[in-house]
This record gives structure tokens, sequence and C-alpha cells, in this order.
């Protein structure tokens, strides 16, 4: 059997699930959001990741939300939809469904509650691959879910013709440059990173793009570093990632709690007029003070504020 | 407003899931467990816990088992039903059927894919305990959850009148002498240990009970031992406490990963001819070698093997 | 060769170290202190552990420390001290001065750079223990040495005839009850707790002791209460106990650093009149308002104030 | 005061310390190690850092390394030498002895047995860099140190005129990526960073070197990868670091303990001829079977067997 392929390189943000309470989606903004990324150039667009906070929204939302933005998006760039649970039936249930919606890949991290050993991480998602009627990028995300994928073990899963690459938001690049070596001569499994502040260097190094948060917001910026680095034009490169370690020691850093960065992008997402700033429990969005300072870090960045 | 209340101490095994595969309950199993428990004296059932592989089932499975084990238990002794989930909504529906079930309590470890800091989790059980039909028991349950409750916030919790106690598996016994300490003037706030390694010595410092994996299999035996810290008998808590300690050293350490325990229990469980070992994804029930190894352990035990 | 023995039981002080400067004995303090816990009826003394700051002080200090203690203690009480280094040569000297001035036994935590594997473990202390002049004691404390020695590990040591017993400051009443179970057929094998909240369980599930930091300020107070452990009256334990936790959950959280045990401790002994408060580099003493609240709550717990 | 400035760019290898056992010098292997890594083209040399296994050695051993290496280097690169230790006052006087024997700056990760606090840190390095004889780089490594340098703490140290730099041994890029960003306006605070896997893509993005332990056994490749990284010729940086990442995957995973990357490069110059491979407790040497996977690793890597 041959492997499954999809042509996705580049720029495929993590979108956040605008909402109006816990168990209502924000479809006027959801629409808005995903016409305000695509504008800005993106090659892909992942719903229900971590920054979509698939895990606090309740199954008839996510069902939902799929069928949403599939039809919205209606094939101008791949849908990635994350089928991240702890129960294996609910993750597959959620894959068919995305299937049925027009959903290009899927996206899937370890069961996050009981910590899986390798050899059961292999026997995981070759149990879950089997099942998936769309192909399967795995998702490194190890401060979320407890485990990593050994290189070892992503090098066997890559075997699976159902499992097209990897996503990788650890933020140790010693593991990312780890896998890039281990699956040098498969340059079809695409590696994707995470973290916005290490999209630039990933792709200089080898990586097929950078599944970026901040191109919620941004998306013209991730895209034109990306296009930077692909050129390997390094003057660019410095300059963009000047502007996104601004956006990332300032907009991300508002508020105590581990979910500044979260609650920095949807905030400012209101803050522009596209989409409701409610973040789902246990998580709040930002109190007035909060919400000050996000304004006045993105009028600093020359962002222009529709909804003070 | 008044706490409610729940008149429980001693044993509250949390029960393991029998099942036949990933979507099917092994019903006749589940009801010679419940029995099984029954006989040995328990003074409460819990189930869906992370004994109860509860985030690895499949919503459907869970909304069965709740009916089947209230059906079954019938008011014998009180069902607590943990309703730990990542998503408020869907915890606030299974407490809803667990009510119209018939259950007692719930109990409920925090979101696990966010951590959330400790104000959010005063926010987020405070949310959730005004929306539950049913008395609460808190759980925490840091290695899978990756926070802790405070003790500072266990106390500014327990005003809800409907949060009524605790139960700690954290093993940290500095953590739960603070609890013990901080709530003496609330006698009514259950704090329950869910180490078995530990009942004996926290009910003698004045815990409630013990939710103890091991009362699946051997009830009496965690029974007689809370009696008899009950009755401050150290000489029988101790011959008990070394029957505890030959099946936690020998039987739980079977296997090389860290669901050893679940598969230890479950595995047990089989040989006695009680219940179906099988184990939901991401684990797996021990193999031919494993098996043999726990049937020898529980030959030494003087346990009646059923179903080799 | 037969295993050396030391008949030591009770509670065993980890005296802080009185200092003027970091490169300084307070000398005069350091005789007050040790008079103060001798006359509330210890039953040995252990210098530099981690409550003695030992890895924070000089060569020069520590060696000046020991010939001071164990001049003072004069053979009325079993002198136990610190070796724990990350160089086994500065182990060895250090232990060969400790028994030049007399001490009755030796402490060590693993090597606390470089993190060894059990087998490690095991070879590091074999090798350690053949050179030394006086019995040892493991110390298990792994929140600051990062490894933990394995019950297992622990087992096999204990073979070695220099290797007397254990004190495990891992709070971890679980990993503890593992270690009273595996060593139950070498009772001479002593198993102190670090934690002075677990003493009493801890006594009447089996250890010989506790090594309590509380201990510098009260001796009196730990003395009693694992009297009454030993004599199995937990009416008396448990009201013991209740002091023993007010003194937690009050003195040692004043200010807002991991530190604040220490200097808790340091400042109350100051605040009494008995030594200096001077806390070495990395740490320093609390300041004013730190000290202030040291002080009310030493007087609500009706301790005389010599040195406000 | 004008901060002090060291001209130091490029690879600057974290020198092993050759043994004969604990405490003896291989002074042959010393010296021909230093020609080795000379002959290569470092730009500096690092003694007594983590690769050093400076926390195992004995003062006596370290007081003599700086000496020997001093006098060997002859000024030819700069010598920097590792202070970090849990007492101020022996890194005071470890510094004192480098800086009489000619050593160009020092190097401290933070106190290693109590985890000090940001506000601590930023106290304790005031009070270090006050009292030394030469220019500091601070020395992030939070999986030997527990803490981490904040951003923030990097950002108030930097205006000490004793505080000239940072190598980071996080492996963690987002937080390096801070790093460059905290600190772009003070181009003479030199960046480096430690694992050799992340050589090149740090100082594309603006890093001043690598302090790479691989540089031991081939320094030549480690400038040659600095080089093409300087001279942005990408199609060479990824050829080299193809080679970087053959080493990392097969040489440095030998072997089942953490310590597989100190004994591998050991075990590689003692093959190679260079010195001595013996390892300080609480660590080992390869053995046989292990030695012999790394005899042929290098022959696939075309290394000359000198002494099999």
């Amino acid at each position: 059997m041959q492997n499954r392929k999809l042509e996705l390189k580049g720029i495929v943000p993590p979108m956040v699930t605008p909402l109006i309470d816990n168990d209502t989606l924000d479809k006027a903004g959801t629409e808005k959001l995903i016409e305000h990324m695509l504008a800005g150039g993106i090659h892909g667009l992942f719903i229900l990741g971590t920054t979509g906070e698939a895990p606090s929204l309740s199954y008839a939302v996510r069902y939902e939300l799929i069928k949403l933005v599939c039809e919205k998006v209606a094939g101008r760039v791949p849908v990635l939809v994350g089928i991240t649970d702890t129960s294996i039936s609910e993750s597959i249930r959620l894959a068919n469904h995305a299937a049925a919606c027009g959903a290009a890949a899927l996206v899937s991290a370890p069961p996050y509650y009981f910590a899986p050993a390798q050899q059961e991480l292999i026997e995981y998602y070759t149990e879950l691959a089997d099942a998936l009627p769309l192909p399967l990028y795995l998702y490194n995300m190890p401060s979320h879910v407890k485990v990593i994928f050994d290189p070892q073990t992503v090098r066997i899963l890559s075997e699976h013709p159902n499992i097209i690459g990897l996503k990788d938001s650890s933020a140790n690049m010693v593991y990312f440059q780890s896998l890039l070596h281990i699956m040098r001569d498969k340059p079809d499994f695409a590696l994707f990173v995470g973290p916005e502040e290490l999209t630039a260097e990933s792709v200089m190094m080898g990586a097929a793009g950078g599944v970026n948060g901040g191109a919620n917001m941004f998306p013209k910026l991730y895209v034109d570093l990306y296009d930077a680095a692909v050129a390997r034009d390094l003057d660019k490169v410095r300059e963009l990632q000047n502007r996104v370690m601004e956006i990332s020691t300032t907009l991300y850093k508002i508020g105590k709690y581990g979910s500044s960065f979260l609650k920095g992008v949807k905030c400012s997402l209101s803050l522009m007029g596209i989409c409701s700033d409610f973040a789902a429990a246990p998580f709040h969005k930002f109190r007035t003070e909060e919400r000050n300072k996000a304004r006045e870090i993105l009028e600093k960045l020359n962002v222009k504020i529709v909804n003070p």
C-alpha cells in the first residue's frame, strides 16, 4: 500500500475557536476569522488544536465547528482537524465526521490522561491510523500530554501509509533536529513546527512549515517569514523575526497565568474586530486591565483597533 | 444555604470498568464484580475514576456503565460517579445522567489538558458545583492532571454547599496532613486517601477512609484494615498493612509500563474468575508471560485461581 | 564481616548552621543551639544536612563546624555528619575529619549535579562506603538531588556492612511504606523520616524516628510526639500533631520563595535569642516585614521573644 | 564603570577533563587534547564545565587543571574557567586562582543544590560578579541546576560591568530567541549555545557561537559549521549539520544511562589515542561492549582508531 500524500507546506494556523459561551460558537466571528487568515495567504488551516481549545469544547460544539469551517473554507486551502482525545472511539467518530465534511487531514496528540509508553504509542497510533478515513499528522505536545514521541517511534509510525507528518510543539530544537535527521530519507513526511518563534530557523533547516498561533492575528507576517526562510533571505528573516519576537515577548506575556498566550490571541482578535474573546472553562477572557494592556501593545505594533 | 451531606466513611473502591473491547462493557463481569465487593463489606462504590479508565471510555460506554451500576447496587451503598472531563459541559451532562440513575455523589479531578492556576480552579469548581444536581468530591490527582489543589483552594471551595470532600491520590502525606489541618474545624468535609498503602495511617490521623484500587480484588482486606485503624488496634493494623504491602510490591509491579497497577488489578480479577481483563486503548491487557507472573503471585497470596 | 550498628532511635534534629556571614560561624550561637536542643531531650544530632545549608558552606567552614559540634556535644548524643558532595574524594575527606573529631556516623545524599542511574548509585555507594571510617545513613532527597533511591537499591546497599539506615525526605509515604516493607526482615536497618509532619504516623508504622527541622526550635515537642507514637497514645499524638501542623502551616510559609522553611527556622531561632539568622548565599535572611510576621506567629505559639 | 569586554566568538569547546582516576589528572592526555583542538581552529577553550565533570572533581584537581591548561594554551586562545559551585566562597577562590593562572574569563551556572528564585539569582550574581577578578559568562543549564535564568533576569544582570554573556544549554529555542531579542540592543553581550545540534541555526539567528562538546573530538567540523553559518552558506550548513546529527544520534546514544554523551565523548577520545576515558564517580567509563560500539561508529565516520 502506498502512503497517502498531502501537498502541504507553509503556514497552517491553529485557529482559535470563537465562542459566545462554553457551548455556543461565534459563527459570524469564525467566518470573519477564516476570511482574515485566507486573505493573509495561509497555506492550510488547522482547527481543534490546543489553540483551538478543543479539549475544553463539548462534542456538539466540535462537530458543529468542523462542519462550519469546512463549508466556509470550501476547498480554498486544506483543512486539518484535531481529533486528539483520551477515548480512541471518540477520536475515530470525530475523524469520520471530519471526512464527511470535506477535511483534508487529521491531527492527533497522544491520549493525555494516562501516559502511554513508547511501545503503547506505537500500538495506539497503528490501531488509530488503521481506522481513519483521512491521513494523519502526529502532534508532539509534551507540556500538555506528558509524553513525547521518541524519534525512533516517529520513524516506525511513518511506515504507516496513513501517517504523513508531525507537528512539534516541544520548543526543543535538539529534538526537532533529531526528527529532521531520522526522517531525512523520507522528504514527503512533513515536519511542522509549532512555536512561531522557531518557524524561520526550522524552515531553513528543512521543516515543512509552521503551525503558528500568531497567524490568527497576523497571517501575512508568518507567511512572509516562511517565504523569506524558503528563499534563504537571511536579512529579511531577521527583520521579520524581530517583529515575531516583539509579539511573542509582549502580547503573549500579559496576565499571570499559563494561559496568557491563548487569552492574548483571543483578546487581540476581539480588539481587531474579528471575533469574540470568550475563553472556554477552565479559562476566562482577559478582564479590563489586561485588555487595556493588549490594546496598547497592538497600537505600538500599528494594528488598527476596531473594538476597544 | 446549608451544605449537603453524605454520611460516607470507610472503603470506597474505585471500580475497574470490565470491558469486552474498547466500546463494549462486560456486563456480566461488572455485576459479578459489584457483588464481590459488596460481599466484602465496602462502604461505597466509586465508578469512572482513574482505575475505572474513565478518560479512555466513549461517552456512550460511560453513560451505560452509570446506569448499570446504579441499578445493580440498588442503594445498598452510595454510588459515586466520576465526571472528570476537559469540557465542563460534558461534566455537567454526565452529572445529570448520574443523578437520574440514582447516584449519591460526584467526583471531579481538574480538567487535565490545560493546567489551570489556583484562581482558575476556584472559578471552575464554583461554576461546576453551581450547576451540579448532586454533591461533589474534589479529586486531587497531580500525576495525571498536572495541577494540585492548594490546601487554601480546598478551604475556599469547601465553603460551597455542594462540595463535600476530597480524595487525595498524591501520595504526598505532608500535603494530606495540611489538608487535615486546614479542614480540622469542618469535620463533615470528608478527606479520603487514594493509595491503599496509606489508608491505615491516614485514618488513624483523621481521614474518612480509603478509595483503594486493591479493594476490587480484596475488599475485605481493606475493610478490615480500615476497621483496625478506626479501632486504633496497631498490632492488627501492622499485620494487615504487611499484606497490603505484599500486594503493592508484587502484583502492581508486573510489566515495565506505568500502567502496571491497572493491568495487574484487571488481570487478577480475570484470574479470579470475576471479569474480563481487557484494558482500553492506549493500554493493553497483560500478555501470557505477565499473566503467568500474576497467577503465581496470587497463588502465593492464597487466592483461588478460577480462570488460569 | 558484620554490619556496624548504631543504637539510634528517636528525634535527630538536622541542625541549622548559625553563621555571621558566608564564611564565619556564629560559634556562640552554635553552642547555645546545641544546649537548647539537648535540653529538649533529642536522641542524636545531624549536622551539615539540607537544613544545615551544607552545600552553601565552604569546606573551611564545614571542617570547623564538625570540630566545634563534636567537642561541644562531647558524646552526650551521637553526632551524625553530612558528607553529601558532588566529589567523592571530598566526601571521603570530610568523613575522615568527622571520624577524627568523634562523630558517630555519616549521612550522604547522592551527588546532586549529575543524576546517576540506580546501577550507578549502587556502584557509587559501594565505593564510598568501602572507604568510610564510620557507618553511613543514606539520605533520600529527590527534590534537591533529582534521583531517588529505588527500594530495591536500598535493599542491595543494606547488605554493605557500613550502610546502616536511610533518612527519607521525599514526603512520599507510598515510597516510605515500600522501604519499611522491603527492609522488614532487617530491623537494625534504621529508617528515619525527614518531614516533621510525618514523624508520628511513620513511627507508628515502624520508622526509627524523625530528622525534623522544627526540633531546632522546639526539641521537646518532637521528642514528646515521638514518645507518644512509640507508646501508641493516639490521643496524645493527635494533640501534638496539631501543634506540629500549626507550625508547619504558618512559620514555614512566610515569604514567597522555596527557601521559606530554612529562613523561618533561622529567623525564629534569632527571635528566641539562640543564634544568628544569617543565611548563606544564594539565600538571604528575612527582611523586617517577614521577621515581624515570624514574631507574631511565635507569640501566638506562646514562644518567648528574646530578640525582637 | 564600563563593561568589560572579551572579543570572543565562534567555537569554544567545553573540554573534557582527562583523568587517570578520581583524583589524578591525565596530564599527557590533557596536553594532547588541547593541541588537537587548537589544531582544529577553535576560538576559545572552556574548562570545568558540565562536560568537564567539574562538580565531580576535588578542588585539588580543579586547581591543578586550571594551571595546567592555562600554561599549555599560553594565550593562543582565551581560556574560560567554570567556577560553578554551591558555595559562593569556593567559587570566588576558584576565580582568583584562574585569574592568577592567566584565564580570560569565568563561567558560572547557578548554585545547584538549593533552587534560588529569580530575585535570589539577581542578588547572588551581583554579589558574585562584584567579587570576581575576571569577566563572567552566565551558564543556563536547567536540567542539572533546576532553575532557569529568566530573560528579564539576564537583562538585569547584563547591566553589571563584569557580566559579559551567557551560554544556554537548555535546548529550548523559544527561550534562546527570547534572549536574542531582549539583548538585541547590546550586541556585545555574547550569547552562546550549548547543544552542538543548534549551533548552525543559532549563529544564523544572531548567536555568538557554540560551546559544543563534540568539538573535543572533531574541532574542525564545528569550526567549519560556524564559519558556514556566519557566511550564510546554507548548502554547506546543511551538509555539515548532517554530519553533526550523525554523531549526535549514534555516538551519544550508546549505553542506557543519562551519562551516555559524556562517556561517548571520552571513549571516542581514548579510541582516537588522545587521552584516557576514565570518568569520575558517580560515573564509570564504557565497558568493552559499549567501547566496541563506539569504535564501529567512529570507523563509519572515517575516524582513525589509534587505541582499539
